[in-house]
């Protein structure tokens, strides 16, 4: 392995891949012509039933490449055996990318990023990802673990804003978190039994608002790794605001 | 019929009165005890099945009085024979009220309303209100006709804050917000066509900002009751916003 400009490249377009699954979601993306299509990936095992048909039919009207597979080979591209239906599809995602190579180019440079912890609701995820969009925010920082993932369900939420949107990956949000911070950006978690609040917060540095679960908030394990903590001042006693409606109040702040 | 006070008080309350149906969605209203519940209405009819006789159960230890009408007699309080299942309940919502009550009282005063057109989702409506209460605006205006009606999922997505915040009902939206641009209010059309921005706006004269149906945008009939148009400025060509994110951006606007 090397760094050479052919190999960056060739990693970046990796990155940029997004593998969906089932036999459902796949049709369903095929059928949308604005989705970006890299491959279609079938077991060779598929009995040849009406939604593997239309798959196919498709799959060749719109002049995509299509690779068959043995069932353990096609596991290896869906991670995901028990749920794949011997169906996969890569989506060639303009803005989707890794933490890593953010966190590369961004030093020195101002930016507001979401993070993203522990959100499994498809639907607030896409529609974090529509109102970050139109707010302006440079990037999602979406982990593996403990978030719902970019599927049919949260392209469909996100009403065409994903393919807009820098989606940045990572495994695990802490040491992503920490790296950010190193690199002096200000990582901010929110909570509500934060002292200071957003509408006080300086917007010079470079800042990652991290948004937590719904009914747990922000998990201890992430906290450890924010600089800050800011809270929404809220009226009535209202405790909490829906993930998304926060998401869009931190992305739109500067315009009012 | 006369206005005097005792009218007036009593008139208040009726208005204050939201009657739901269905053994499930009414079963789950008992079970909530920070519900304020009025009456219990029950079909001599009802077969006792475990739904029914937990009804009653739950009626009974929270001491609610319990009135037994024939079928019709039920349909005239449920308003949906249909649906009802032979169950309905009164609940009594401090803050519920009708727009025109708001008209005599707000004259003079400085107030900010979001009104409602079209909006269908109750997933939607519970989130606008929860915003709106959170944000601080002084009410909501929900038409009976083309909006979803608050039920018990709405009351679920508004996550407890419908009880906080003052629904002022309607028959027909466009005649009220005629009568409050009469009274000197503004009343904004939302739309993503409009020239002024939601930032630019005066805040201070008392304003109705309308919000329409995420598809259609706010109907030509309630337009033409509208004195001003406005949009939320959006980036990356973004065309629309989710109507519940709208809200809290109205809302909320004042803090930043």
């Amino acid at each position: 392995m090397t760094d050479s400009p052919e190999y960056l490249k060739k990693r970046a377009f990796f990155d940029s891949l997004l593998t969906i699954y089932g036999r459902k979601p796949v049709l369903e993306a095929l059928e949308d012509s604005s989705l970006p299509v890299h491959k279609l990936h079938l077991a060779e095992s598929n009995r040849k039933d009406q939604l593997i048909s239309r798959i196919e039919q498709l799959a060749e009207e719109r002049n995509i490449q299509v690779a068959h597979w043995d069932r353990k080979g096609l596991s290896r591209i869906s991670k995901n055996a028990k749920q794949d239906q011997g169906v996969a599809l890569d989506l060639a995602l303009p803005k989707y990318g890794s933490a890593d190579t953010f966190l590369k180019e961004c030093r020195g440079k101002h930016f507001e990023l979401l993070a993203l912890d522990g959100i499994t609701n498809p639907q607030n995820l896409g529609m974090i990802v529509r109102s970050a969009c139109a707010g302006g925010i440079d990037g999602i920082l979406l982990p593996k673990k403990g978030c719902a993932q970019i599927d049919p369900l949260v392209i469909k939420a996100s009403v065409g804003t994903l393919f807009k949107t820098r989606i940045l990956r990572c495994d695990q949000l802490a040491p992503v978190l920490q790296k950010f911070a190193e690199q002096g950006a200000r990582v901010c978690a929110l909570s509500s039994h934060a002292q200071d609040t957003l509408g006080t917060l300086d917007t010079s540095a470079p800042t990652v608002f991290v948004l937590g679960n719904e009914t747990h908030g922000v998990s201890s394990a992430v906290e450890k790794s924010c600089t800050h903590k800011i809270r929404i001042p809220m009226k009535n006693d209202v405790e909490s605001l829906n993930v998304a409606i926060t998401a869009a109040l931190i992305s739109f702040r500067h315009q009012f």
